[in-house]
């Protein structure tokens, strides 16, 4: 059995490296949206979904999606999925270890002639990166049927519109809303997905259930001083604007650190305008990234650092703009798939960690309309968005078996669904 | 008295609008070191110089001189002096007023057929900011005797050597060593300059006296922690370099704050590596510029700050590297002078207030081979560098009376020489 699952991790492994060898460079993997790669990367895939037996089709925004149909008359759906657009320079899991784990799951219950409860919908998203349109989960809102269609206007770097590229890529934007599954269809959602963090790496575990996705709001912060030259000015007369950011980044750090678990707070960006060795800073620029499985926890870090940040200012005299760049809710994953799931992967043999993810996933869109669950695989270090994103391969064999069990255990419990 | 010194103010600002409205671009002043603009901005005051009666001469580097002899047999040489080289997007007050109140002054000598014990050489300095070839001090080093011909074989970013660009200005880089003006022929050394800073602006005092030019150290941190999702990493598993970084651009200006009078430390630039808001900064490089009148402090405070800095890298356990790039010693300006120019300044109406110069000034070199002082001039809110900076009618006017009578009592003391 254990040498079964490591066999299919083997095969799941090489597709893993067929599709990621088609980029748009030669170093890492880049199939950003619609792009030539993209789309021979989404062929390839459904040539493997085609040779599965399974009837597949392209949607009207480009995901392409399988299905295993029930013989129930009022089945629902549930669906497996996951995305194969990348971000530039990315590693070879996120996003496709989702897809091709959910076609070898169907591949299995192909050949081993189940008999489904319910019909299965595999799904290969054609945007969760969102990196050519600066979107977010561009898939997995269509499937949710909470696609905004003024987004077809928007141009990329070179100016063509979505609406554009989707005509390009010989999808049909006018299906999109038919391409919705209806509420009343859905019985739940399943991602398979890498964790993108070290929890799994440091606590020597192979895969982990989700509970929630965080919320996050991000805020671009200037600060206004005054420049000067650093040899002229005494120091009791500056209005140093790095400074001032500087003691933000240790505030918003102290305060993660501090607050209660799950919360996290990054300044990745910052920049000091006209910047040179010998100017005191007058001006910087910096981004806050704060995430929260937990609402109310989210929107009290916001307003304290916010407070924070405003105080500091003033007591440096140094002027401060505050703006809400983006933010997006928290949302939990469905405790009834989630006890299952935690069942499936224990008696696969493993802890069964609950993890919030700190990232976003095709999951947060589609649990406003559908029970929803996360099946998170531990990746070298932690680390993803990278070329040396790596999964092992006996971590890969234990979430196939854990993915198996939860499909059993789920069609265990919905015999008439 | 006070109407004719304001009657030569206007003349000097009037000379001061006629130089700055030669440049290389519309905006602002740019008369880097031997670009078409220098050469045109020279040959003005060249024509000035020459219409007050004055021999002139260009000399190897390119510096513009004109000597007021002395009828003594013995005399030695007393320089007025400052630089017509200008930063980029430069003010135009910065170098060229010391030119041309020294002319003012001589022009005011020959007019009152003054019997001069020394000879007076007025020198406008080819290149003091080394904008073009990264150097500091060509002119005054060639005039100090210690210009290093190396730096005839450095290319600027065009990749023009510094002989190159000589030999295109008409200058004989041969000539260079013979340019210098022998230690046993100096008197002595006077930099007129606007103070580039915010003390007398905030003090409401026209002019002061430099005591000492800051020494320098400048270095370079670059810390290298880990990069990461901003969502996925916790808190505890961070290795933050702008955090780390952070924290050193708060230790710096809070040691500056607390260690002693005269001592700044700015971090001016800043650069988080790969930014994005959504990644945990893996590597940031800074600046840090630290001066100070005393070669002691400028030390102690450097091998206190490195230690801080690696203390507190190593707690985040990210590694720093600490690199020297630039150092200059603090000098002293000569007290002798500078009593004569503290009782020009009082005789003249005005507090003498004394200055220690943050900035480095062409003074620096000169004062290793001869006596040296400055007069610093008030600008409007200590901005230079820009083409904001300004210098108010009275504050010239006040300077012009301090130097007429600081070179009035040299004559008094030096009768002989």
């Amino acid at each position: 059995m254990q040498h079964e699952y490591l066999a299919r991790a083997e095969r799941i492994m090489q597709r893993i490296q067929q599709l990621a060898a088609i980029s748009e460079d030669a170093h890492g993997v880049t199939r950003t949206f619609g792009t030539p790669a993209f789309l021979a990367g989404r062929a390839l895939v459904q040539r493997w979904l085609q040779a599965a037996g399974l009837p597949t089709r392209v949607d009207g925004i480009g995901n392409l999606r399988a299905r295993l149909e029930s013989r129930h008359p009022a089945a629902k759906t549930f669906v497996l999925a996951s995305h194969i657009d990348t971000v530039v320079n990315a590693g070879k899991f996120d996003g496709p270890l989702g897809v091709l784990m959910g076609l070898d799951l169907l591949e299995n219950l192909l050949a081993q002639q189940v008999e489904l409860p319910f019909h299965i919908e595999l799904i290969a998203f054609s945007d969760e990166e969102g990196v050519r349109f600066h979107t977010t989960y561009l898939g997995s809102k269509v499937v949710a049927g909470s696609f905004d269609t003024a987004l077809l206007a928007r141009p990329d770097a070179a100016g063509v519109t979505l609406a554009q590229a989707l005509t390009s890529m010989g999808a049909d934007a006018a299906q999109i809303p038919a391409d919705a599954i209806p509420a009343a269809d859905w019985l739940g959602y399943f991602e398979m997905h890498i964790e993108q963090g070290p929890v799994l790496w440091e606590r020597n575990v192979p895969v982990a259930l989700v509970t929630a996705i965080a919320g996050q709001q991000r805020v671009e912060l200037v600060f206004r001083g005054m420049a000067g030259h650093a040899g002229t000015v005494p120091m009791a007369m500056r209005q140093d604007a790095l400074c001032a950011a500087a003691e933000f980044v240790l505030t918003a750090e102290q305060f993660a650190q501090t607050h209660g678990r799950g919360l996290v707070a990054t300044v990745g960006k910052l920049a000091v305008s006209h910047s040179a060795s010998n100017v005191i800073p007058g001006e910087v620029t910096c981004s806050l990234d704060l995430r929260s499985p937990s609402q109310a926890q989210l929107a009290d870090a916001a307003r304290a650092l916010q407070g924070f940040a405003e105080g500091l200012a003033a007591h440096r005299a140094v002027a401060l703009t505050w703006t809400l760049v983006q933010q997006t809710a928290p949302v939990a994953c469905d405790a009834t798939l989630n006890t299952l799931l935690a069942q499936a992967i224990a008696e696969s043999g493993h802890e069964a960690i609950p993890l919030v993810s700190g990232a976003g996933h095709d999951a947060v869109p589609v649990s406003f309309v559908a029970p929803a669950t996360m099946l998170f695989i531990r990746c070298r270090e932690g680390i993803s968005h990278n070329p040396l994103e790596d999964v092992e391969l006996p971590d890969l064999a234990a979430a196939v078996a854990a993915a198996d069990r939860f499909i059993h255990l789920l069609r265990t419990q919905n015999p008439t669904c």
